[in-house]
């Protein structure tokens, strides 16, 4: 035992060293060898500076309150942001815009058969938590942009109530029609659940957490443990925001005070049915009550029940009614000016609103974000230059449908469509293991940040943690080799949910997210538990992932802010693309393939004979075969972008070799103009179909998804949706884009290779 | 949606006519054109006779009180069914053995910390099931073979109890030494759940039945529906029966009077810990206490608690005393003597003990058995001659431990090993789906048997419907193509679990088993309200699958008993076994990729790097990468069977040829009992490696699977239990027994040829 101990010792200090060696980088990615040493000198100070302390005290001081929007304590939160950065020595304003925030006037959820029962629809107070008993200042439990309705009808299980969970219940020749769905929280984001179930005819929505997913099945419940417990809420907004975020009511502009207003009642992204959510202790006595066929295995969840579809015995009497005021949101702005390149804006924001007291939602992100201002204040006083224009945002209104970033971002568009160059989001901040997502030319740079930073529970870094569980986690030796062997961690596309939205959706700004988590559980999501006595108690008590954050972000932010020549890297973009079109190409195949088989199931009876008499079963109706579709301009598109990567790449490779001598004399601003606004090629004026605001053609969230990143999304949509002529016309469109964006390329290229010889 | 539905029926009509000429047999395999008319004429009549009405009122009678070994009401309907027969024109005797069947006389499970709870351990009468209150008839719910103890420890959770569950427990870092472990059941046959137990060092178990697998996350509990109520108990033995199955005092021999009996003390199936079987309703209290780390996701079940891992807080006191006395066991068997080959006997059976009333188990077989044997009594009258000798039995005992089945079978060896050509077997029979398991050399065969047979639900072949069904669940385009295009369903090993074990394993008997089920579920086993309620309300209230089984069982019965040339086909056998061969070169080579690559993630710090430093996880060991091992013996084996296959083929089609004109003259008694021998010649006399009861080299059920079987297991089991030098050996062994096999194939091939030359 001792020597085989022994032996993995030796063993690991062998490995170490070149593994250390390896992360050590001598040289920076689009940094000449002299401005390399400065830059890493200056990164060196920051990652020493963020402070545990200072996060616990910042959060202790946001979370006191409730602070939704319109709250008197989100007001006083951004007035305090606002002294914050300014002491740090930021030139800070407040931007404050009018918007649609629907709070609830009359809630009630009561079962009128086959026994009576009323929902309580209220957490309660729990004596350990000092922050627990502010019910005055609470929101209620409530789903923000559910319409107005007094229904009553018989109850049905929908599963997590997307699409296929419909066609689940079409097999079992169950409808919706003139029913309440009951749908469990998960599986696509809440908003998709009353939506297709209005788009089924159900006239009402429930939404609960089922303790499988988010309660004790998973874990002791608060206030002994970290999860959700039986009468915990999640709220969250049900706006539609796959048509478009932020004010419902001044799509594709700001909310200023004198902005063209939609009536309400014809705003889009209101919900055409009333929806609550409840908790499992409001849920069980209505799913206990309920008839008709056994659920599916995967649709049963943790309750002590039978999971049963409905429509049966259970009737319930919904009442949902709202104030529909205009709210103000307070985005707190605050900039740092760049020198030599003080036009291109590097911009980084984490909300400050919560649904309640918002501890790990938001304030556990925008902590870090406050000690990177302070750290890079500090800097500034001792001399440090960035080249470009820092801009740390604090907004206001992201829970009810990122108002605060949309608005300020719809507003500013111009100007922003031509300075910026990044924007870098954070949220929510966890214990574990770092998670990146974001635009796929960022795809080295953001690899070489994590490589960068140092886990402060194993001491290697970021990268190789996250490599090595990945590693862990694989299921085959060829899996685990692959991970082993590939020079970079793939970056995920990304979705929707948090602020990131606009920029890059609406604008085309290059967008990143990077966090830390999957390490501690929880269950206190948008309910009044997610607060400081719950996140320092049971998520990272020690805020060391905090502190982590705050480096990471930071020197993403610097490294952008004073790179010389922009680190962008087309080659990850193109390969990741043309991955995305060998996925169309299969989904088609798949489409094709699996139709064409149950027409064969459904005709030759395979599918009536495999059912069980004793109960009912309706086979799925004959489909006709779906057409072969003309990938050739999309595949021709990221030929041209593989291209052009390439070139871009040898001029890159050119521009650094022998410690960026090339560069170290030459102008680089228009090259590096060049390069951020390769983005906003990726993006079409006329949007997506059926929702025009989201103009990037490689990302999106998906319209039946709701967080959830389609990519290539208007042709990806069209296929899954059977819409066959219009996947034939997008697939038009994108491949334009991709022409586009390899021209965009080869422009920066041009522009390089002029200034380089 | 008429249209369409009007489209569906005549593309059916269409299909169903090729369909029925293709099912339609013109000839029957073994049948010269003559006897395969009058065999179809017998058949059918045959077919028409079982009645529902019968097998309803014969449950009722044999269900009518608890009938466990040793009953009063056991001992009534061995006489009752020996009346049967004798009324039905069989020769029939009762056979009686004396056997050890520990009862109990003391059971005490008592919870001593955090809180005190003692279990019930007690089903409740239910007002409308009229056999649920004979309390002073029942055997108290227990775990037969438990060893006498009486013990307090702390309580592990240890999911089903089998040997992967104590890796990751020790990943936890959690012992069970000293503790009383809790499974629940599932995964494993119940007895290796005590047998890990105590290999690992705990000093008692408990099994309980989780709601999600058996219980109210099924449906509906009795007596509202068929699922098993919270206080619902599943009995059952535990004796170690991959040692060896029947009485522990008599391995290898019958208990008859005046056997020679091992100590009970010694005798080595019992168990070394103490068992209790307890219900979710007094399981819950007692999980719920635990503490600890989390159980892994797939550990949770359906209690709606957070499912932990312990030892913690949960203390328990478990106590069990038996009465250890000897009890008789009484076969019925009963014959119908054939006429050209009397000494080649077709044994079908089922057992006609239950832990209970026992309605679903084993009634529900046992009087499909009924009417089979009044159905053939009736065909004898109406000239009905069967070749060979039919031998119809009822065993007794089957629940402790297969006991009179093996008992007999002991008794009988050297008679059986004669002239057993075929032991067919029925226990549960339900509604569904037809299920196939048995001798491969059968494949061919048994599959031609449920072409025979009608679905009473959808008026298809019961083989069609189970093809489609499993079309159906299919999940790739290419998976249901290959399941419509085999010639033959491939039909499943046999592990252990019902009467067959004996027959196949210790005696080398061709084997096979039919049964339907699938459809109702339910959970009532080993319960007392598996009973003529539960099973007329819930489970095949018309009977109309037991006239199936009925219908398929004496359907096989009859056509071996009539047939000219025994329809075995060894090339079913030789691509099964050669597929068997490919997995152990498979398992070898995952095994390897797996301790290299483990010992790889253990090395450079991947596993350790990938834990979460809040919770104790406890690396996996440095092992040894296991050596090549050499499988060419046991190709070699494989390449002979399959010429030897091969050629028996040929000289069998030709013997079919032209109406099977060949051997209608011809004398085929010595080749048939060739034919029926080679299975004999499958079998080892020394058995597997620790368990030499087990002789046959292919099947057997697995020392850690219980009644899950372990093909080629001497081979497989020393790889899984990386015992590489015995492997090694094994395969040399099991090499020579397809030698062997191979040279017997060879003879009924020579015999064949001569007869019809």
């Amino acid at each position: 035992m001792l020597r085989v101990f022994g032996l993995i010792v030796v063993s690991l200090a062998l490995l170490a060293l070149p593994a250390l060696t390896q992360e050590r980088q001598s040289t920076l990615d689009g940094f000449t060898a002299d401005s390399a040493r400065a830059e890493q000198q200056w990164e060196e100070k920051f990652r020493a500076m963020p402070l545990p302390n200072n996060m616990r005290d910042a959060m202790q001081r946001l979370a006191a309150h409730p602070h939704h929007v319109g709250s008197p304590y989100d007001q006083d939160n951004a007035n305090w942001l606002l002294a914050k950065f300014k002491e740090y020595g930021w030139d800070a304003h407040i931007e404050t815009f009018k918007v649609l925030f629907p709070t609830p006037k009359e809630r009630l959820v009561e079962m009128v058969a086959p026994n009576h029962f009323t929902a309580k629809l209220q957490e309660p107070a729990v004596p350990q938590d000092p922050t627990s008993n502010q019910q005055a200042e609470q929101l209620p439990t409530y789903n923000a942009y559910s319409i107005d309705g007094d229904v009553t009808g018989p109850l049905v299980y929908v599963n997590y109530g997307v699409p296929a969970d419909y066609d689940e219940l079409d097999r079992h020749g169950i409808s919706v029609k003139g029913a309440i769905v009951i749908s469990r929280y998960g599986g696509s984001w809440r908003g998709i659940k009353p939506k297709v179930a209005a788009e089924h005819g159900a006239m009402g929505c429930l939404i609960y957490s089922d303790p499988k997913d988010d309660g004790v099945g998973q874990g002791t419940v608060f206030p002994d443990g970290p999860w959700r417990p039986k009468d915990g809420v999640q709220r969250g907004s049900v706006a539609d925001m796959p048509l478009y975020p932020g004010d419902p009511l001044t799509p594709g502009i700001g909310a200023t005070d004198d902005a063209k207003r939609l009536d309400i009642k014809t705003a889009p992204t209101i919900t055409k049915i009333p929806v609550l959510p409840i908790s499992y202790g409001d849920a069980q006595p209505l799913l206990a009550a309920m008839t008709g066929p056994m659920a599916p295995d995967s649709w049963r969840g943790g309750l002590q029940i039978s999971y049963r579809l409905g429509p049966g015995a259970s009737r319930v009497h919904l009442v949902v009614k709202s104030n529909w005021d205009l709210k103000p949101v307070n985005d707190v702005i605050a900039k740092i000016a760049g020198t030599s390149e003080a036009d291109q804006w590097i911009i980084r924001g984490n909300h400050h609103d919560g649904w309640v007291n918002g501890a790990q939602d938001p304030i556990s992100g925008l902590v870090t974000e406050l000690e990177e201002a302070r750290a890079m204040g500090e800097l500034v006083k001792q001399g440090w230059k960035p080249k470009r224009t820092i801009i740390y945002c604090a907004w206001d209104g992201e829970e009810p449908g990122l108002l605060g970033s949309t608005e300020w971002a719809e507003t500013h568009a111009d100007e922003l469509k031509q300075h910026a160059v990044l924007y870098l989001n954070s949220d929510v901040n966890s214990r574990g293991f770092i998670g990146i997502e974001g635009s796929h030319a960022l795809e080295p740079f953001l690899n070489d940040v994590a490589r960068s930073i140092t886990d402060p529970e194993k001491n290697i870094s970021v990268w190789k943690r996250e490599q090595m569980a990945e590693i862990a986690n694989a299921n085959t030796a060829s899996e685990k080799d692959e991970i082993r062997n590939r020079q970079n961690t793939p970056i995920g596309a990304m979705g929707s949910g948090s602020d990131y939205t606009v920029f890059l959706d609406f604008l085309g700004v290059s967008t990143a997210g990077l966090a830390y988590g999957g390490e501690s559980g929880g269950g206190i999501y948008h309910s009044i538990y997610d607060d400081f006595y719950w996140f320092t108690h049971f998520d990272d008590p020690g805020f060391l992932y905090g502190k982590a954050e705050s480096q990471t972000m930071g020197t993403a932010v610097m490294r952008m802010a004073d790179a010389d020549l922009l680190p962008y890297d087309f080659t990850s973009l193109a390969s990741t693309v043309k991955k995305y079109e060998g996925e169309l190409e299969s989904l088609a195949q798949n489409q094709r393939d699996q139709i064409r088989d149950q027409n064969r199931e459904i005709e030759d009876g395979t599918l009536v004979n495999s059912s069980d008499p004793a109960e009912t079963y309706v086979p799925p109706k004959h489909e006709d075969v779906p057409p072969y579709l003309n990938f050739a301009p999309l595949k021709n598109g990221v030929d041209a972008l593989s291209h052009a990567a390439e070139r871009y790449s040898r001029a890159h490779m050119h521009a650094m070799q022998n410690g960026g001598a090339a560069i170290a004399q030459a102008s680089l601003a228009s090259v590096n103009q060049k390069l951020y606004m390769c983005e906003r090629s990726l993006t079409s004026d006329k949007g997506l179909p059926g929702r025009p605001w989201f103009k990037h053609q490689l990302y999106a969230p998906g319209f039946y998804t709701g967080y959830g990143v389609k990519t290539i999304p208007a042709v990806r949509e069209a296929i899954e949706q059977k819409n066959f002529q219009l996947a034939d016309e997008q697939i038009g469109i994108v491949a334009g884009v991709l022409m586009k964006e390899a021209a965009a390329i080869d422009a920066a290229s041009s522009a390089l290779e002029g200034a380089i010889h």
